[in-house]
């Protein structure tokens, strides 16, 4: 059984703005629907390198995030992604006021699944991708040590 | 010309220590020489996913520090390593008090550099491996919109 | 200067047709333009592993190759790109009589670029996704021990 | 039920010497045993590209097959690791007269795999690494559509 669009949004909203590291650097969800996570980060200091840009692993917790909500709404209920493997291949400076992660799961299976990410920096209607992602991610079940499924991803 | 073992060191710990990414979520330097630099983080509730467990994208940000720490030590003074590809293989829950990334480069030449970063959750004297990375860099020069040399990785 | 789209076609053509691996694998280009590179390799029993898919060495031979070709046609000339790294995540049984890789350039700057590249199975009409590939590359001189320009990818 | 050593090994090479692309290419098992292979080729023309070096395509698949094999060894007989995402970061020219590749299985659960994979060029005495790769594998039945488990990985 999966879920409906609506139990989608809330899944992943639940998860993103539960205390931890997500809701702390204030992640926002765009969009969520079967198959596509959307999620943005305001810029703010404590965010970024040296160079002024934002962090490299801000960029990867954001794109892992992303994939793992886009994989998540496609499996049954009581199943979550968990990433197994990240690659992030950054291609120009995430310089903006705002970074926005668009995730889309290319295959979901039983226990297997796949997703790309594309992260923009934007700054008001200027932007430009930043980065590009590939996640590999394993289902497993709440059992496995995770929370209520009310509010899980 | 290269940086002596107690210029890299003062290098690593300046850029580490920056208002920014790095010294918010609190990394400590525990070594840093020719080729190669240890970081650790310890263990706070805004560095965690939902599960409870350090968050991927901080695991994947210190492995990013520790890589281009390890590869800009074996540059030449005005030289600094930016990443390019990250990708990392989640191994087993980080689930420790802390989490040590350490940093060997494998190769630098004049315009590109790899490293390899193995990660660590440790609790007290018990500890696992639970990510493993490498990383590719391109080596820039600090006019390349970088700060001043004596605070820039 | 850069390439005209025929000077292109004629350099990834004669770069693959040269002897050694990829001719004899059997790999025949179907469009070479500026940023993008489309490969195809016939099903044959010395491409397969043990199941009777293409074989994963295979699959990733040809994104590179195909990567390499879409970095190149935007360098100039006397500049070829040279993988750094590849990451290939399999999604589908590569079971198909044909498989083709499509690669598209991301960035290209003067020492670094990147390129993703779909790889899909294909049996007649019919064809799925197998494959998707990320490829960093860098670009170097011919007279970094490569042959003739003429020749040359 | 894990295999024994001798298992292991008659495993392996059974899989690598089958008619396909590993026995093609002229594969030999320099060591198989648990959690451990080394695979070695012999430089030929058809397995080089434009430059005269291995091609990227050849080094991947050496370290491929290396990695499932590595992973298997640690499966339940009747299971086998196949690979899912493969990253490999090409750190010097595989120049030599021949490659040798070593995995090592990090972590082997009940469906999914880690590995790495040092790879080596080197003539008669002298050797340098050429490429280091990780893999993600998962672990399937020989049900899902595999050969008689006498010969296959």
């Amino acid at each position: 059984m999966t879920r409906s669009v609506d139990e989608v949004h809330a899944l992943v909203a639940a998860v993103t703005n539960r205390p931890g590291y997500t809701s702390s650097v204030g992640t926002r969800v765009l969009l969520a629907e079967p198959g596509r996570v959307h999620l943005s980060l305001q810029r703010r200091d404590d965010l970024l390198q040296f160079n002024g840009y934002f962090h490299g692993g801000v960029i990867a917790g954001l794109a892992d995030h992303a994939a793992g909500g886009a994989v998540t709404t496609l499996l049954p209920i009581g199943r979550i992604g968990i990433t197994v493997n990240l690659s992030v291949t950054f291609i120009a400076p995430a310089d903006g006021e705002m970074i926005i992660a668009r995730a889309t799961a290319l295959t979901v299976g039983s226990t297997i699944a796949t997703a790309t990410i594309e992260i923009e920096s934007r700054t008001g209607d200027t932007a430009h991708p930043c980065a590009f992602s590939v996640a590999t991610l394993r289902a497993v079940n709440h059992g496995d040590g995770l929370p209520d499924q009310s509010e899980s991803m």
